[in-house]
């Protein structure tokens, strides 16, 4: 049986499950490409570290260049996480002709660029399926089933960590404080959990989806992004009473001209199927001008369901070594719009004194700003201040933003409790 | 701009779908593959029919010699349907050193061996993405993000027409007979519906799936197969009562050894992601051993999205000319287990006189059959038969259907009312 060899950056959890993928499913995969998958060298920080893989001690290196000079090394699999030494090493790797599969979506949304030309100017491939939704194969998906379609829209729940959360909240009516420790406590969720919860995460893979599925480079501080750790019980009880889930989708629309990047906490209807994505599961929801609606559902993060994209992509390489693509896809120059041009519907929860007259002194703001209401929700009247709930028509973000500057200044007005941007349900 | 020339054969729903993508979106395609994709032959039976797409006359043809003789043609589409001439057509384009693509289930499931082996014999391409579920890309996700993986199980919503059916059947609780009436003037179901609700076209789909998913030869004739005729608006309510949808499943199953597969009305926990999947879309669900639960969800039929997927075969041949590979996957010998083999859990609906005493008859023949129950509903005491509904734990088919001759043998009880098949959840 001939080998193909492969250089693994990193044995970590991504690390450890394709180990365990390309001995387990060894077999399988020599039927799916013809060759042997060999992980010849694994290049570690900590030598002397204890882990929980199978693999003989002299596969281990904590010096990239034993990797970097083996001429027997194909594949480079770069799972070691974090912008330096990962950005050089794959640099390097492709200067030495190495293609080079990563599971690294902090460094593609940042530094895409550049691995995407370089592996242009080395002739080798570079692949990163595991980059955006783990096990889920959304990436090649729109590279290749959809290469006959123009990519009008994606959104997607892309991170697990606020999938859970955000599930469990609207599941047991709990604030987010205590779910986040919990999550924490079960370790799905870090101890800092800035890059979840403050949407990072689902920025940097909306860059990824973006660049592939709208052909046009985008820079990663062009996508707007809001986290969760705003949203209150209040809010989801609000949304299942209108008919919605709440969700941090990251979405990026294309419409003909510009395009909308914007990762956020959002109102779906109920019936919308990205809105029984429960738990820590990953979805990707897209419309293609042919195909229609299309989602993808599973397993965001995790060794194996990641270890098998990453292999996944080695499988892809091989197959492909003799007839190499790239899929850098900046073919067109697009605009990212910026977010107070952009266009949806909006929850918005005012606190106010319960005052007469406050109903219509907020309405006339609104209207002052070509913001129309579909609908307004008072609740309860024992408490001197209550919660007026408006959801808008159709309306443009800087308008929404100018209302509420105006609202703010009404006495009665306490506070914005919070806004929360509405999408649509599934044509049928 | 280098042109690939290919041969439409047909221009039904499919061929004009494949048409107006073609044009639609020529400059993503040439973006993506590099090559103009021209239809420079088009194979009718009719030259004089009037159609509602703007292919100029001369393309047409009634011959299909003039495809098959024309040198700048590489690639054959099949979507006129039907096993002949279909499968000769397929045959002689092979034999000529044409590529092929067919969006034609029943032809693959029935013939697909031959094909595929024509196909490796000659050197030439064979794709059919378009043959399963329509636009959404699983096939070639299979086939391609989950070569590492084994696949132990598939599950799908693969005919839109009785899915559409038994989704309104569930909102409206009205029966069967008017929700196909209805089907069938929306154009929703064939005025011969047989195909779609005996489960025909599902099998013919379970077929392409279970050989791509588990690597063998499959049998149509092996698989399986009951249609919905029998859902009462009844079962439908005891399924609801009971934490249900009842969908009409494809389902294949790899234990390590002998498989499953069958088509059946299923009853589905409502959490599990198939059951929210409504009117006429599909969705396939899977479970790979690295990547764990998966699903794609989407339009399976139409002229856009299965023009989709053709073109997106199209495509992807035009990039793999040089680089070709087959997907006939014959590669273990694994043999479908005979439906009294398979194991599941049931639900039972079984017609009695209310009469002291035939709730423990019942039970002591399920017992003798080693069925043991998981739960017994009982309703309505006013009327002199009544339902009694039974869930079983996971039994053996045989067994099933040995206790149901040993039921009916019992005074009291006037019929087996119905025998739904349950599946279990997601595993978190």
């Amino acid at each position: 049986m001939e080998k193909v060899k492969i250089g693994l950056l990193g044995m970590g959890t991504v690390g450890s499950g394709v180990w365990k993928i390309l001995k387990t499913n060894r077999d399988e995969i020599i039927r799916n490409c013809g060759y042997e998958i060999e992980v010849s060298k694994i290049l570690v920080k900590d030598l002397g570290k204890q882990r929980d893989v199978d693999a003989p001690d002299e596969l281990y290196t904590d010096d990239f260049e034993d990797i970097l000079s083996d001429d027997g090394i194909d594949i480079v699999v770069e799972v070691m996480g974090g912008i330096e030494p990962a950005r050089e090493y794959i640099l390097k790797s492709m200067d030495a002709g190495k293609h080079v599969v990563s599971a690294n979506k902090a460094l593609i949304a940042d530094h895409g660029k550049e691995i995407f030309k370089k592996s242009k100017s080395k002739g080798v491939m570079f692949l990163y399926e595991a980059s955006v939704a783990g096990g889920i194969p959304v990436l090649s998906s729109i590279r290749e089933s959809l290469a006959g379609n123009r990519v009008e829209e994606v959104m997607g729940i892309v991170n697990g960590t606020t999938n859970y959360i955000l599930t469990k909240m609207a599941k047991e009516g709990v604030d987010f404080e205590s779910v986040l420790k919990e999550a924490q406590d079960k370790g799905y969720a870090e101890l800092d959990p800035t890059a979840d919860v403050e949407g990072y995460d689902a920025a940097h893979k909306l860059t990824i989806l973006g660049i592939l599925s709208f052909g046009t480079d985008i820079e990663l501080s062009s996508v707007y992004r809001e986290g969760i750790t705003n949203i209150q019980p209040i809010d989801i009880e609000y949304a299942k009473e209108l008919g919605y889930a709440i969700k941090l989708l990251a979405i990026g629309k294309d419409r003909g001209g510009d395009i909308e990047m914007r990762v956020h906490p959002t109102f779906i209807p109920l019936e919308h199927p990205l809105a029984s994505v429960g738990d820590v599961f990953n979805a990707v929801f897209l419309k293609g001008n042919a195909v229609g609606d299309l989602m993808f559902y599973g397993r965001g993060a995790g060794d194996m369901p990641t270890g098998s994209a990453v292999v996944g992509d080695i499988i892809d390489i091989v197959k492909n070594r003799n007839n190499i693509y790239y899929i850098s896809n900046s073919r067109d120059e697009k605009l990212v719009k910026p977010m107070e041009e952009t266009v949806c519907k909006y929850y918005i929860r005012i606190m106010v004194k319960d005052k007469p007259g406050v109903l219509g002194k907020i309405a006339s703001k609104f209207g002052k700003n070509n913001v129309s209401l579909s609908s307004v929700i008072q609740k309860g009247r024992k408490t001197p201040t209550v919660s007026l709930v408006f959801i808008t028509h159709n309306s443009r973000e800087g308008n929404i933003q100018e209302a509420m500057e105006d609202i703010l200044s009404i006495e009665e007005v306490v506070e914005i409790a919070n806004l929360i941007r509405v999408e649509n349900g599934v044509d049928e």
